[in-house]
């Protein structure tokens, strides 16, 4: 595939089965910059080596590994507050993410984009990837069309008037099953991604993370690739 | 002054005078609380001094120190980026901020305030003031008006729907002379606060923030009480 004078974008890559979809969708299209955003997270190593294993799979130079610690001082959620049990649910489950779970992180997603943005600005990117999911992450008030939609016009307020910077969503209306079927059109290396909200060496099988990631294989009638400690398909 | 069953009110507080006579404002009606953001400014100890000092002089035990160092690593900016140069203007000049200064960090405040609102999610307050100024800091495009609007639209989008937070821009249509008089009929401890973008001793005088300030103190008819290296009024 020809890479020359294509536009540059940024990918939020978490290191997750959504993140690692979302730059493939991106890779048909732009020259990609990768960006991860360590916030104190339980998995944050995991997560990296996830991050640096999908960029390495798309030969992704530019890359910008962030931290921004002070949310684990602030605290408040399960994912970066030790005292805080994170939310287990069982495969039977139809809805594990009823309500705003305890994996919250106040805001999360306003301080990952704003890094986007202002890593954008420096590099002359035009797109921003986010792999945020409205439905199954219905809890998360920063996962909704409408507040991608606010951000965009924060964008337009708050960059030099010459900058235009765009938020994309590509799966934000896509179910986790339809995620899978299209990583798996487009070839992107879901083996080598990373989901678990809980464990570092395999993934636990009964976070709400792992919860969604295993239903969206199963109603996609396709195995994943990953390992689990307490889930056997 | 009681203080029982104030409402809680976060703050951020730069060290400068605009931020110093916006705590004296909020002070008038709310509980306190500070917050600091290091993002690899050059003059980041002094003005964490000047931090603490603020804090000490309005009894705030509620005090956040966050760091953004990765907006050192993403440059761009004078502030953040040695290779930059801090520009310089001469007292003469009316209009030492034309054009967007080499001191632009990009979306910058949309960092800051995004702390805050995380803060404010986990804390409970319900408002969170910043001493953004229009006029005299018109080269920044998050310094405007329709900028908080915008703001204030996301977190109404991306915070829990009990929450309810709201971006307070006093000083946002006042001129930096008007800021000196409203600063001493509160008695705000301008004598401690920390302006210059240059120097961590004396201020310097002579680049865009002394200039805006000194100014502003000239227009006011009143003596600035901290030190200069370089400027004599």
């Amino acid at each position: 595939m020809t890479k020359i004078n294509r536009e540059l974008a940024i990918v939020l890559v978490s290191g997750g089965m959504d993140s690692c979809v979302t730059a493939a969708i991106a890779h048909q299209y732009y020259d990609l910059a990768f960006l991860h955003v360590s916030y104190g997270q339980r998995t944050q190593q995991r997560e990296l080596k996830a991050f640096d294993d999908i960029a390495d799979y798309y030969s992704v130079e530019k890359r910008l590994t962030a931290s921004i610690t002070y949310l684990k001082e602030i605290g408040g959620s399960s994912l970066t507050d030790g005292r805080i049990a994170v939310s287990e649910s069982s495969p039977d489950e139809i809805n594990p993410a009823q309500g705003i779970p305890t994996s919250y992180v106040p805001f999360r997603n306003t301080h990952l984009l704003s890094i986007a943005v202002s890593w954008a600005e420096i590099s002359g990117a035009g797109k921003i990837f986010i792999g945020a999911v409205e439905e199954d992450s219905s809890g998360y008030p920063d996962c909704r069309e409408e507040y991608y939609q606010a951000f965009n016009n924060l964008v337009e307020m708050g960059t030099k008037p010459e900058t235009k910077i765009q938020i994309i969503t590509p799966l934000i209306h896509m179910k986790k099953s339809e995620i899978v079927l299209k990583g798996i059109d487009l070839k992107a290396p879901l083996h080598l991604t990373w989901s678990c909200y809980k464990n570092a060496n395999k993934a636990c099988g009964v976070c709400d993370s792992c919860l969604l990631r295993l239903r969206g294989f199963r109603e996609a009638g396709v195995d994943d690739p990953i390992e689990y400690t307490r889930y056997n398909s």
